[in-house]
C-alpha cells in the first residue's frame, strides 16, 4: 500500500480501531471494550495508544492519510466538543477532539457514528455504487446518516440524518427526545420488545408470553426466531415495524428522490420479516418508486395502483447493509479521505 | 445591464414571461393568459413570440445568459420531455423543451415549477442569504422544491421536494396520487375547503355553515376570514393545518437540517392563522429546532421542553415567502445563471 488512514469507531460497547489503505482494504484492526465505567480519560487513553501503535508501524512503509473518529451523539463540528452522547456518560460538552490532538500531535476528524457507517457502505458496502445515500441504522435506537454528492450532509448544525425521531405516528408514543411517535419507537430493537410486552399484555396465553417468561434475555432475536416460525403475534409486530420504515422511507423519497436507501443496526437482521410490509408502504406512498418499480406480483388487476405509470428511469433502490458493525470503522477510516478540515 | 436572461412561468391560468438582469432587477415582463383550451401549440407559439421579442429588443445592449421555463409537472431532464402534467392537459409526454429549442435556436432550461419557485426565493427573496433551502408552496396542490448548494435538488429522477405527498396521517385521506395521508390533504387550498365542509357536516347550524351556503364561491379565504374573526370552527381548522405543516416541517428539520424553511402559495396568506401551530410541532417534533430556538413564552415552567438544551449554533428558520407569485418568474431567469447543461 501507498496510503492509509486510521479509523476509530467508539461504540457505548466496543473500541475498535483499524488501519485501512486508500483501496479500503483492512490492514489490521485491533478491538478492544469500551471501559466506560473506568472513566472517559481511561477510554481516551486506550485509544490514543493504539492509534498511536497502528500510525507508528504502518507509517515506515506508507503514508498516514489522516485519523477519522466516530463517536455516538451530536457533535459541534466548529469546536469539537461533544455537546450529548447518552451511551457515554461523562463525555458531554468535553472538547474530545482538542484532547485527542493534543495527545496524538495531529490533526483528527470527529463525526457522529451514524454518518459515518452512511458513509462506509457508500464507500465499500451496498452503496458503493452510488454518490446519494440515506441510511437507517436499526440498534437500540434509530441513527441514521446522509451522504450527498459522495460528502456526509450534515446540516447547518451537524444534526441532519436524525431519521430516527421524524414522526410516524402523530400521536404515537412517547420518545426520549420529547417527541411523540418517532420511528425509534417502532424500530428499534428496544421499540419491538416493547411492542411485543403490548401484545403479551393483550394476549398473554399467546406463544410471545411463554418465550417472554422463559428467557430472561427477551430480546427483538428471540420476537424475531418467533416471527419466523409463523407466529402470528410475532409477524404483526415485524409487519408494524416495516409499516413504520416504510412511511419513512416514503417520505425519504418523495423528499429526496436519492438512487439507495441502506437499512443496517442488528434489527436488520430481521429483514425478512419487516421488509415486505416495506415495500407495500412505498409503492403506495412514495411517487417515484411506484412509478419504476416492477409491478407488484400480489396486486390484484383493480388494485390500488391504477395511478401508477410504470416509466422510464432510475429504480429506487431499499437494501440491506452489507458492511454489518464494519461500516463505521470503514467510514471512519475514509473520513480522512473526503474531508476538507476548515481548520 | 450587462448580462440578462429570460424566464418563462408557465402556469395553468397564466404565461408570464420576463427579462430579468444577472443582479435581479426586473427588465420587462409579459403577463398572458394560458390559453390551455386553445391547445398546446397555441401556447408554445404564445410563448415562443414573447420570449423572441424580449430576445431581440436586449440583446442589443446586453448579453442573453439563456431561457429558463418553470413547467408545471414532472420533467424528464435528460429528454426534456414534460412526463406529467395535470394542469396542462395534452402536454404529457411531449418534447417541449426539443420543440421550443427547434423554435427559438437556442438551448433552453426547463424546470419543475416548485423547484423554480425555491430557486427564486433563494436568489432573491425570504432565503436570499442562505444556500440551503426547502420550499413549500401551499396552493390548489402542496408543491415542493429543495435548494441545497445553491442549486437545485432534483435527485435522481428529477422527482424530489414533493413535500406534499409526504404522509403525515398514516390511515388519513385518500390522495390523487395514489397514497393516503398526504400533506396536500391538509395543507392546501382544496383542503382547507374540504376540512370546513366536513366541519359542515358536523356542525350544520355553525358560521362556517352560513358562510358557505351564503358564498357559491366559498373558499379557503372565506375560511380565513372567520378564523380571523375569532370562529372557533375556523381556527380549528387552520390550527390543523399548521400541525400538519409542522409535522412534515419537523421531519424536513430532522432529516436535513437546513437553515431555512420558506412557505409560500395562496395559503401562506393565512400565515397568522395556521404559523402558531407550525411552531408548536416543532417545538415538540424538531430535534434541532428546540435545541437553539428562544424559549417559550407560553410554556409553563414544568412544561413539555424540560429535556431540550438551549444551545449555541444557527437558529432554524420557518418563514413566510417574500417575492409571492413572482418566486416562479425570477427563478426560471435565474436558471440558466446557476445550471450547468450536461448537454
Amino acid at each position: 500500500m501507498n496510503k492509509f488512514s486510521i479509523g476509530v469507531d467508539l461504540g457505548g460497547t466496543n473500541l475498535r480501531i483499524a488501519a485501512v489503505d486508500d483501496k479500503g482494504a483492512l490492514v489490521e484492526k485491533v478491538t478492544l471494550g469500551t471501559k466506560v465505567s473506568l472513566g472517559r480519560d481511561h477510554v481516551i487513553d486506550e485509544m490514543c495508544t493504539a492509534i498511536q501503535h497502528l500510525s507508528d508501524k504502518y507509517k515506515r512503509s506508507a503514508s498516514l492519510l489522516g485519523i477519522g473518529i466516530g463517536v455516538p451523539g451530536i457533535i459541534d463540528m466548529q469546536t469539537g466538543l461533544l455537546r450529548e452522547s447518552p451511551n457515554l456518560p461523562g463525555w458531554a460538552e468535553y472538547p474530545v477532539r482538542a484532547e485527542i490532538e493534543r495527545r496524538l500531535n495531529t490533526i483528527v476528524i470527529l463525526e457522529n457514528d451514524a454518518n459515518v457507517a452512511a458513509l462506509g457502505e457508500k464507500w465499500l458496502g451496498a452503496a458503493k455504487d452510488y454518490s446519494d445515500v440515506a441510511m437507517l441504522t436499526l440498534g437500540t435506537g434509530v441513527g441514521g446518516g446522509l451522504v450527498m454528492n459522495g460528502v456526509i450532509w450534515r446540516g447547518a448544525n451537524g444534526m441532519a440524518g436524525e431519521f430516527g425521531h421524524t414522526t410516524v405516528e402523530p400521536d404515537g408514543h412517547p420518545c426520549g427526545c420529547g417527541n411523540i411517535g418517532c420511528l425509534e419507537q417502532y424500530a428499534s430493537a428496544t421499540a419491538v420488545v416493547r411492542l411485543a410486552r403490548e401484545a403479551i399484555e393483550k394476549n398473554p396465553a399467546s406463544a410471545l408470553a411463554s418465550a417472554s417468561s422463559a428467557d430472561p434475555e427477551f430480546s427483538a432475536k428471540t420476537i424475531y426466531n418467533l416471527a419466523i416460525q409463523g407466529d402470528e403475534d410475532a409477524r404483526r409486530i415485524f409487519n408494524y415495524v416495516g409499516r413504520c420504515l416504510g412511511i419513512v422511507l416514503s417520505n425519504l423519497v418523495n423528499s429526496l428522490n436519492l438512487p439507495i436507501y441502506v437499512i443496517g443496526g442488528g434489527v436488520s437482521s430481521a429483514w425478512e420479516a419487516f421488509s415486505p410490509a416495506i415495500f407495500q408502504e412505498l409503492r403506495r406512498r412514495a411517487l417515484v418508486y411506484a412509478a419504476t418499480a416492477p409491478p407488484d406480483p400480489n396486486a390484484s388487476k383493480e388494485g390500488a395502483s391504477a395511478h401508477v405509470q410504470s416509466g422510464p428511469g432510475h429504480k429506487t433502490i431499499i437494501t440491506r447493509a452489507l458492511l454489518g458493525s464494519d461500516a463505521g470503522l470503514y467510514g471512519a477510516a475514509r473520513l480522512p479521505m473526503v474531508t476538507e478540515t476548515q481548520r
